[in-house]
């Protein structure tokens, strides 16, 4: 697949542009804008520009309302409820998580959902924003039919991520940010465009046998990681994300790419506190946690043992200092929004 | 192995009279004895009277304090520290929980943390008495070296339980309580003592290699559950439960059963929230949300999709009813703590 470069602040002002253009306000076309950047630079593609036509596409058919008329209600110090009012799911996140830290700062824990919302991209970017205030962070969010509860031959939950962000006393923050399916369903689209086998135990034929041939697991359904477990895991995040909120859940959210039925009706749950609630000295805690794990005798061939979101970090530091690299379809795709 | 059928009841007196005996208080006793007889009734053998011997063993070397003098901190309304002074983890554990409802009832969410506890038995048994209060809770343990962090050739992480329960408006409780080891260690050792193979994934030999001969798995590592993403869990928990709760971490917390050099000094975390916070009809929600999960189609020969906790609950029911099997091993220890 061909690729373009481009340059990050060039390019961010042509998103900006697109989203204005799209209706947006200038601010949060902006907030948008870095999301999707983000997404690029930590390498997390399938959250990046190549979902910004869909977003584009689902503001024209009216799913996604770029003026959105935002409600945060008081529940208590703590705690919030956000009806996002369908907004482009990264400025409900947005406003979600600089509430659950505001919560958090003032009470020593926050707790806000949000329900009416939209993908929003990566929790770990969230997360993120939190960890640099300080705080602990753990997110949900649901997400539309990828994967079949355990014992069925349907999907239904979303790949669910388990959002969990630490402080660690250094610059690189703990970011686990983990879906519960096996494998991406882009990567299955990959391998069967490209009559390729993908891995044993991540996928069943539409008759509900395990298989190792793309084609058929298309047909059929993705497994969650660690069978019944993985699927409990998932039915948490989808009671907590959804059943909780008020958001969409049980299979009610849509797929933003091909269903323009209705907007997705996301809900998303953000939980926040104060790392020095129980113990004075979190961050030499913590950094001792760290450095012992990591001074444990390694598997061969296993260079460092890295914590999450080490990874991620230093990709995002690499791909900072260089241009974005996109494919030809993306690049097409914003030739054309640009218009 | 031959087993031995007791009654209820009479078990309850006799565990009773035996950790009065060695120090607890009627009220501690009692409670002990009903969470290890609830482990036995639910099938959580390795969780039951098993384990009575080794809390025996421990107050005698005085690591368990039999008449704790337990503090309770309050941080906020929502938030409270507790230092359980090695009490046996039964009672902190209790007392963690009815403090995290109480929280939560007066002001919406609670966030308990507990340092200088023990080992409490399962997180789903404490998950049962917030859910009764109609709360949805989540709670975390770590425990001591079972399961090697990714990439590492020693294990650190305990097998350190994701337990998260809510209210499901019938009377079987949603509660998941999953640990992020592969498998038992108390399996890997049946096997050993069979000449029996372990499942391929499971663990590796002392040299890093994957193995399925279960005498090599015990001499190597024990492996997280889906590799990188489950070793991240674990890493979670013990972050929340240990580092932030002023617990041991890092691999520090003691095995109860060999390591007599010390009290394990395990930290818990308990969150709680009302399920009434963000929607009036949560009940009718999370009905909803199962009753349309167990209507998907399903896997030749699955009767029925079940939500964590379902099964636990069917043999809690069925054990409840009739007495309980014990091993002559168990039997023996009893006659012996009795004396």
């Amino acid at each position: 697949m061909e690729k373009v470069n481009l340059k990050i602040k060039n390019l961010k002002k042509e998103i900006v542009n697109i989203f204005t253009k799209y209706g947006l306000s200038n601010n949060h076309a902006l907030v948008s804008a870095n999301a999707l950047i983000n997404a690029e630079l930590v390498g997390a593609y399938g959250h990046g520009l190549s979902r910004l036509k869909m977003y584009c596409d689902r503001i024209s058919k009216k799913l996604i309302n770029p003026k959105p008329k935002i409600k945060i209600k008081k529940i208590s110090q703590s705690i919030s409820h956000i009806d996002a009012d369908n907004s482009i799911g990264f400025i409900a996140a947005d406003i979600a998580i600089k509430k659950a830290i505001q919560n958090a700062k003032e009470t020593g824990v926050g707790l806000v959902a949000v329900k009416n919302s939209g993908h929003y991209g990566l929790s770990g970017y969230y997360a993120e924003q939190a960890v640099k205030k300080n705080l602990i962070t753990m997110i949900y969010t649901n997400a539309p039919p990828a994967v079949a509860p355990h014992g069925a031959l349907k999907s239904l939950f979303g790949t669910n991520p388990i959002c969990f962000g630490s402080p660690t006393g250094s610059k690189i923050p703990f970011i686990l940010d983990t879906s519960i399916s096996m494998i991406n369903r882009g990567k299955i689209r990959v391998a069967a465009r490209n009559n390729q086998k993908i891995p044993e135990g991540v996928a069943l034929d539409r008759f509900g046998k395990p298989t190792i041939n793309a084609k058929k697991a298309l047909q059929g359904v993705q497994l969650p990681i660690a069978g019944f477990r993985g699927s409990g895991l998932a039915w948490m995040v989808d009671i907590l994300s959804g059943v909780l909120t008020g958001g969409n859940h049980a299979g009610r959210v849509k797929d933003p790419f091909d269903d323009f039925t209705g907007p997705q009706n996301i809900g998303h749950l953000f939980i926040t506190f104060k790392t020095n609630l129980f113990v004075k000295n979190y961050n030499t805690r913590i950094k001792d946690n760290i450095r012992k794990i990591k001074r444990l005798p390694r598997i061969k061939g296993v260079k460092e043992i890295m914590y999450p979101g080490q990874n991620k970090f230093k990709r995002f530091k690499i791909n900072s200092k260089k241009q974005i690299k996109i494919s030809n379809i993306t690049k097409k795709d914003l030739e054309i929004l640009k218009q």
